[in-house]
């Protein structure tokens, strides 16, 4: 069975790849998401309406090993996540490891369940200054995790929107079946609060991304009428 | 501040490593435990003796990704823990990629702490055929880690037992100050029972070592007073 694991966070990017999981992986997939204290709890009511939208397994897993940690903004509320680090140039909203913890622990959870593909959204084009986004450190990961179970077949990861720019990723979503569903039930504010904030960080490249293709976002209508 | 985080299973090897770093880390260390609800809790309560010894900061975090996994007999009763899977060629005991899960983890939870150095006691020497003991596992992780947080200082994983017997590690932490005595608390049964099986694979390879080296395991006679 050619299964795939779709790590959500709830985001748009996610949310974009769980469609394209439905594309591409016709025998199926699931997703998983992590529960990191991250400040925008709601990416994860987000993440589970995503996954209801496909009518898949879905499952939310802690991970404390990130909680709390005290140089991001998204795990301690007195950092300011529109600001960039003057000596590393990290925004501060990075929490360090953060995709290569879940990508790792993802890849251990689909493995002990018969599952050897991973699909994720990170992305290098317009990335928001993560280092683990780019495409040099998911093939050393996709290495080391292939390294570190041999035996097992080999477990890939898929990045579909690697380099695609926001743009582009946003006519993906309205040319894929339900993609646009997904994105309008998709949350990427890193503020906490009824509707997108429309100034973090996170909303700020949203919404150029939307800009640039011609488009309103939908989850503004969306989420203005929850 | 040259500080490490010593990844304590609370076994041999683990303790070990925290008699290492207490050497070669003179401006201190603290110890991590990851909880994955395996059978042989008791290996956590070691664990937390064994940073009691050394009088270090020690944290279990729960890590529910490798929870529950149906394939291993550490966390699936059902599955004989003293088999090899004659397809993958695999021990029964295997779980597939938590040593990456905890090192990716632990790496995480250090950065965010600014501690750039990981203790880790995996060894492919004797070891029990867990592909991610071994040194390109570790290299290829420490890679993936370095590239993934890009901007940060090079986080470095120390294996101070990579290429020793299990008899040079016995002799190792019998020269090390503390090293006998934090074996002596240190937990490797699979079986959770008050005292070591002595029959599993784990307490077989633990009892060849100290054979090999000529000594008595000095927790045969703590367990047997417990």
């Amino acid at each position: 069975m050619r299964k795939a694991l779709v790590v959500l966070s709830g985001g748009q990017d996610s949310a974009t790849c769980a469609a394209w999981a439905k594309q591409w992986y016709p025998e199926g997939f699931q997703c998983l998401s992590f529960d990191y204290g991250q400040r925008h709890k709601r990416e994860l009511e987000a993440a589970k309406r995503i996954a209801n939208l496909f009518g898949v397994a879905h499952e939310i897993l802690p991970m404390p090993a990130l909680a709390g940690g005290p140089t991001s903004g998204l795990t301690n509320p007195a950092v300011d996540v529109t600001q960039v680090d003057p000596v590393t140039n990290l925004p501060r909203s990075f929490v360090p490891g953060r995709n290569l913890v879940f990508l790792t622990a993802a890849a251990a959870y689909a493995m002990a369940r018969g599952i050897y593909h991973l699909v994720t959204g990170v992305c290098q084009t317009d990335y928001s200054g993560y280092p683990d986004c780019r495409r040099n450190t998911i093939l050393a990961l996709e290495h080391a995790i292939g390294l570190g179970t041999e035996g097992l077949p080999v477990l890939t990861i898929d990045t579909p929107l690697m380099h695609l720019t926001k743009a582009q990723t946003v006519k993906l979503a309205r040319d894929l079946p339900l993609g646009w569903e997904a994105v309008a039930l998709s949350w990427t504010c890193y503020e906490g609060g009824a509707h997108p904030c429309g100034k973090c960080p996170a909303c700020v490249l949203r919404a150029k991304g939307f800009a640039d293709a011609g488009m309103d976002d939908p989850a503004l209508a969306h989420y203005s009428e929850v």
